[in-house]
């Protein structure tokens, strides 16, 4: 099985910039389709190895629904280093975070509806689906250009709006597993294996998860305003699958489990695989904080990502170097009770510097 | 005179990170009061050179309104090299723009209103005044911390919060001067000596200029619809000094001028310096496009910011030396009529690259 | 015309990269044969459109000996974009220089001239040419590999061995026209149209000129206490154009009139073209100097490229809006008499950085 | 006890950079003097906090030889962040590695040596010392000034050079602890309590190490050609702690009892605290290989630092997502047995990066 290649870009010299484009046609037509893409942040290379174990196990066990796999999906960024490390967060030009720069694909829904209301459920979804391509490409082919990153988020957006299930592969810096959910998607939560979940509102921020259901849940909360029911027929969400710049084919196969067992749940994967036995807890994304460096200095992580804290415990021994001896070691600690989701990458940090990303406020979702 | 030094941070290393601050007690304690900063995109040192000419006017000829001066407003953004260039556009860690991360000064004004709208004009103001820079101090002291571009930025914005009048001295890549005047301020693209100005909407878009004025057009505005008339009493420009990486001390005593200019029309400054008689054309912000390079390659810039083009005239010259002979040079044509702001400050450019950035729907401003 | 593709590399995410290649084959096999090069380091994009310039012309004039043209010799650096510049003097890895990786040719000549003595001086040529490229292909394929600098510069090196006279077409920061030419090819500073020559000793630094000409040299040099005599078969040269970040086709045209001249004169170019009159000035490499900010600050360069400059005369203003009124501005000046031929491209330098670099001891090459 | 500020530069921006010195004066005049740096490299962080422990160990346990201790040693370096990671390896400017810009402090030795050769070996040693540090300081005043990176190491090599015991404190990417140590000092690798030893050969490459001992060494050796013996009077190392972006507070307590060890052996150190028992290896320098990747791709290090490898054993798990199922899994293997003492901080490579550096032709140290 050989991959497609998706043109997205042109580097200075005038090398094409692809991505790998891997296909599944389901066994049932009924099945919903799938989209998953990895490494859209250029460090966060994980993804690209769950992609190539369920590459191996779909060819094994082909899918009902249809599958699109796309690894690799941001040259740009994967290719760009700086130093030692892989500087793949936004583009080096402009500062853009490469996952901002999705369309906000707002129609004027308004009238939209009253054109198509008469259209059965199926048809006014297929008929939705058809103008929000429609405006992807028109955008695309605009007379003043895209940007580079927008380019890319486009062209991948509008692959990822032909499915009914996309999921965004993501690290975190040094970060324990975690989700972010549609609030309207909470069942989801226990599909996934995955013990920390943040709940986010139906609102555009830019990034890919949001990019795919916002449009949706617009028209779901118009139509209801209409007096018609229509369930939010799309469902995208963002999986944070631990460290970036790492590569592990063990952990990427229990990932790829993790996601058959989600998408057995939604009948796309015929094999019963179950979610696994775990606590889980939620957190909403208001709740979820982030812990600035009150002073500059040399830092040990003391909360390990996934560890819950408490009030007045320890997060971070700070080394300062250029004090009295007995000024050089502080201790810094969590302002609430919560879970420490992920660490800064770096040991020495400017005043200011996001060190944790800590959620508080939690609850067991079950 | 020495300046202050004002703490906006610390170096990983334990240096402190400092602003000079020059201030000028105003000779009429009528006169409004002035605060005008530069260099807070690393690049953009044109400013200081500015703010030096007008330190030495005002030593000798003192300003009737108080006045403060910030040069090298952003010390992390100035140190921050990358090969032989400044990388002064945005944070290297997280890339965001260093001019895009004030404070959106949002109050509760049906409250707040409802609360003070006994006062009188001045002392509402005052007490307004007041409220805003409370709520920036309360932002810098949260146990969570704010970001190193967050301190940065409400540090100077609690600052700038004191005047009446704030200019914010930037440059483009390879630009014209041109201004960036808040639609409600109309009048002041006549009192500036600067050939184009944008007019911006009422909106908050993360600049200081916006974080200043916002939070006194909405006041204003919602006393309107409580049937209470204030003129916004504050104004706040981004004046554009032309290119980026340059230091001109005669260029800079002509900008000194142009600017005492504008201030001896608002009673700042009481010797008689008149704008310069020039043609000026204005764009609203809505018709202020970005062209972006359809296909990667080398460029040459045709246009020479300031230049007026009509659609279809050649833009840049591309190269592509990977090609077949006779497709390697191309030219790029204008998608409209004109005028050619800013391009890049590259020569070798990706696909999606920000070559020029294009007043359209121009009009004379008189 | 196509050019063909050189393989040189591999990206992170898989993308080959690859070099363009064009070739001529001479009309006359007894005319030495030229490789040109432009463009390994990102920023100095002027040599490809001098090279655009060179195959037109040789479209229509063929020339007499095989010439071979590489434009956008190294696709790594060209598309190293770090804000809106080209970061492509160094891997962004390691910090080479990307013109400091080629290979020091060194071969045990007494046992090799020992073994080849006995070859009339053609054979012997053709002999030692062929044992240095058997040497570089040797290291490309070592099983330890090389890094993807050495790569590069091997593959190019490989490449260019083949030629009798080699071009590296390069710019400085902000700089006037210079030559490097190794002090064996004294002659060749009349034969282009270039202001300033600097004659090199034949030692190896890391560059491709001097990795071309070094080996042969040491042939040279290696018979002679042997008491045979052989000219240095092989010139190689780098040829300073100007500034970086800039293409401009009018004066890639001048330029390549002025290679056209040059190799007129080696019998490569059947047409009359002659070099230009001028005055021309030399300076050994011993006595360029670098001229570094003695203080921190922001920088007016004062004194243009190509500009003769006397002991004391001012070269940058330097402005420090950090300090007291008085201390603001300040002059920098010229350690000893020169010609300034080129200048650092940031208006903001910290203490050290090399602001100029001046040639010393000059004297008329006539 | 505070540290004493040495300044090594200024920013742009006009701060002055200045790295803490910590001095204690010993309890025996006889002992040997010591200097300690660390953090030369910005990402290597770990010497800080094993400095922060020597410095809590001398406080309570005077030494009895004087000792100087240099954390946070290059400012620039450790402020200098792209993206999360620490960009401190080298200049960001020029791409001139920190550790590679120490002076070679060579003087004319012939006509030094008959000048003093009639002095006793102490004032022989000392008018050496004193012509080093006349010659460094005469450099940091040239006319002509020095690079930013020149003025950093030569004034760390002018405080270094007043002992006769240099450490300088490194850490690798990922890596195992290993020790350079002249092979003229065979005997110190027993009294470090590191697993890995590399024996380098008495030459100057520019590292700190080299610049301490190169000058003494090469005093030595010239003294024996005029039938003169004297011991090398000065011995430098390079320490390589672990991993960068990593600050242990534990680990550093070990490492700092085993330098306390170390130096105990030397007579500088009091108290008998006992080098560890333990296997050690040695390798010449000359064997010390460099794997890099013959391919781009993902990658999972499956040799962990420290590791014995046989030749043909897979070092790392290469993904290739953008190829055919079957081929997007390969391993790469050892070219020959060795130990794996550091590999690579990123998971995604290019052709030729540096994978693995691999001791080979290992000897046990006893």
């Amino acid at each position: 099985m050989q991959p497609e290649r998706l043109s997205v870009g042109e580097l200075a010299a005038g090398q094409p910039l692809t991505v790998p484009v891997y296909r599944f046609i389901g066994t049932d037509a009924s099945a919903p389709s799938v989209y998953i893409q990895a490494n859209v942040h250029g460090a966060e290379v994980q993804g690209n190895a769950v992609i190539l174990q369920l590459l191996r196990y779909w060819q094994a066990h082909p899918p009902k629904g249809n599958v699109t796999l796309v690894p690799l999906a941001n040259p740009l960024g994967i290719n760009q280093k700086s130093g030692e490390f892989t500087l793949g967060r936004f583009d080096p030009i402009s500062g853009e975070n490469w996952n901002r720069q999705y369309l906000d694909n707002q129609l004027p829904l308004a009238q939209w509806v009253s054109e198509h209301y008469h259209l059965a459920d199926a048809e006014l979804v297929s008929a939705y689906r058809q103008v929000l391509q429609t405006n992807l490409q028109r955008r695309l082919q605009s007379p003043w250009g895209v940007t580079t990153g927008q380019r890319l988020a486009y062209t991948l957006q509008l692959m990822a709006s032909e499915a009914d299930i996309v999921l965004d592969l993501h690290t975190g810096p040094k970060s324990c597993q975690h989700l972010y959910c549609p609030a309207y998607q909470q069942q989801a939560a226990k599909e996934f294996s995955i013990p920390f979940t943040l709940f986010i509102p139906n609102l555009f921020g830019g990034a890919m998860d949001e990019a795919i259901f916002c449009p949706w849940w617009r028209l779901t909360d118009y139509l209801a305003s209409q007096q018609r029911k229509l369930a939010v027929p799309v469902a995208a969400f963002t999986l944070e699958l631990g460290n970036q710049e790492l590569s592990d084919m063990a952990q990427a196969h229990q990932d790829a489990q993790n996601i058959l067992a989600f998408l057995h749940c939604r009948g796309v994967v015929a094999e019963a695989i179950a979610p696994l036995e775990m606590k889980r807890y939620g957190c909403y994304l208001h709740n979820y904080r982030k812990f600035h460096a009150p002073r500059a200095g040399l830092v040990q992580y003391l909360a390990a990502p996934g560890a819950l804290v408490k009030a007045g415990e320890p997060l971070v021994r700070l080394l300062r170097l250029d004090l009295a001896i007995d000024e050089q070691e502080q201790l810094l600690t969590a302002p609430e009770d919560g879970a420490a989701i992920l660490h800064f990458a770096s040991a020495a940090v400017q005043q200011g510097t996001e060190l944790y990303k800590i959620m508080t406020q939690l609850f067991e979702v079950d």
